[in-house]
């Protein structure tokens, strides 16, 4: 049997994508020992899971001798735990994490990297509405994209094992600029969940009559706004407290079109809608073939 | 042996919603005959689908002799068909449809509706973004709400006739009025699809090179939008010119919803944020509870 990739990886934050790459981490055998850092009740509940081999809530204990540190927890809790685990960081340590979010973490992490402790940003592009480590699983990762955003002096090696362990989860690895990855996901993922949170809410603020009975004939286009707008509120408010210029912008330019349309809509100008509503046919087989769908 | 609910029922335009209650009513053998009327050579297919008794793109001749018609066109066809079947329909013949609107649908129908003819508008709230008869299937009713709008003057025992045909289907009737359908249909399904056009109208029109990456990248949120946005873009048009005014309304109270979050993003305010993700997260457990999930 060949040496596992890691001899011992600390997970801090071992929610939903936590306790995902905890699962697939034991599936692959790829770290000796797995040990959870999170605070409150969740690490009792990752050991009772049998996902990790330890569990504590003293994040500084967890990481110490670990030679994979992945940062688990929503973006905003980022300075919070370097704090604690500065100190009990060894070089020569890889740091890396999952935020949704990569240019306002790696500023929030670089001015206190501790000496000779390298780090590797990354995104697992994959997730659902649920949280917590009762809901994560192994599977998640299965043939979707991992986006690394290491800085240019990175050494190669310690991108190639962090690669290597999204590549073994199941993951598809794309390496590129922490500024473009925010904005790609301004797109992809911020925005679609802007708009989610923004109509059940203006369902939300509907007389009582009206939206007791828009829930019970949720159709179609609701239910799916309604299961991405039960997604973490904590976790969502963090990216868009970090990711604020490019979900602004993006936001600025669907205002637009938005716009565009209401005045079509008012104008009874069916050619317009018609037109754009085919161009939209086309980029989802677009996203079909290219098999995220 | 019972003698089926209807002796001929006509579907008019047969693609995935009345090839689907085609599917539903011979499995339940709720019609002696039925026959699809439509257009080119959706007919043909039709047949040779196996579907229907009869097929034509004879419209008067599809009505002829029928004790119940189904409109099953795009709703801006309304108008047309009409005058094709007019001229054959007897007295004592249901005239009914799916119309994801219900206003104007009635509008266009009752100046033309010959004497005698008894006019049961209705809506499935079940579908999925394909089209066409190859697309359709039974079970798409499945304990789904179908919503019938007939005016105050219609006989009970006709209403109870198309109540009974939806409800072998599968579906959970409710009635009520043409114009609290369309406003409540207006929230839950057209406003949703409006976004979600304009979302990936948007991405569409970024550069070439953005665009490409949004497809490849393309995470939960968009993934989500661009299946809703790969609806039928002429049943969509049709919807958003004849549900001009309860569209417009809600949209204007969404659109100022969302500029109140952008506003919370652009000042950093992490509070109103995490409120409203939060109540938006019960209406998803709500949705869930009515089973609509
Ligand atoms: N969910 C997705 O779809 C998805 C996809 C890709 C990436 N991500 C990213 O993955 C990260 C985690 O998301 P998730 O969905 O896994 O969230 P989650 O299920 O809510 O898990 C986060 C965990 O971190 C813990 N935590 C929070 N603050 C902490 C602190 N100061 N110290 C120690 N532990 C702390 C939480 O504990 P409490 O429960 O006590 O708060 C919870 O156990 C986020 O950065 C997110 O952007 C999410
Ligand atoms: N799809 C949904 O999710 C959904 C849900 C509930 C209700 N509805 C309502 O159901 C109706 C049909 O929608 P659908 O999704 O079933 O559409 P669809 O699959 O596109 O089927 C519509 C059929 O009607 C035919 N047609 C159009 N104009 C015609 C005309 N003038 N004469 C004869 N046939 C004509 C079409 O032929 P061509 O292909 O030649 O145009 C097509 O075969 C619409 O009123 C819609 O609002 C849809």
């Amino acid at each position: 049997m060949t040496d596992p990739l890691f001899e011992r990886v600390a997970i801090l934050g071992i929610g939903l994508i936590g306790s995902s790459l905890a699962r697939a981490l034991r599936r692959e055998n790829l770290a000796r020992v797995i040990v959870a850092g999170d605070r409150g009740d969740v690490p009792a509940r990752a050991l009772a899971l049998g996902i990790v081999d330890e569990a504590t809530d003293d994040l500084g204990a967890a990481v110490t001798g670990a030679d994979l540190v992945v940062l688990g927890a929503p973006v905003g809790a980022t300075p919070a735990i370097m704090e604690a685990i500065a100190p009990h960081l060894a070089p020569g340590t890889i740091l890396s994490d999952v935020g949704s979010v990569k240019k306002r973490v790696m500023d929030m992490i670089t001015p206190v990297l501790p000496e000779g402790v390298i780090l590797v940003p990354g995104h697992p592009v994959a997730g659902t509405e649920k949280s917590g480590p009762e809901n994560g699983f192994a599977e998640l990762f299965h043939g979707r994209w991992c986006i690394l955003t290491p800085d240019a002096d990175v050494p190669m090696g310690a991108v190639n094992k962090v690669a290597r362990m999204w590549r073994e989860a199941g993951m598809i690895i794309e390496i590129m600029e922490a500024d473009h990855h925010d904005r790609v996901l301004a797109i992809t993922s911020h925005l679609p969940h802007l708009i989610a949170y923004t109509i059940v809410g203006t369902a939300a603020n509907l007389e009582t009559q009206m939206s007791a009975e828009v829930i019970k004939f949720s159709a179609a286009g609701f239910r799916d706004f309604t299961r991405i707008a039960g997604s973490d509120p904590i976790m969502w408010r963090d990216v868009f407290l970090n990711n604020r210029e490019a979900v602004l912008d993006i936001l600025q330019r669907f205002t637009e079109d938005l716009t565009a349309l209401q005045r079509a809509i008012r104008w009874g100008e069916g050619e317009t809608l018609q037109a754009l509503f085919t161009r939209t046919r086309a980029i989802r087989q677009a996203v079909v073939d290219a098999r995220q769908a």
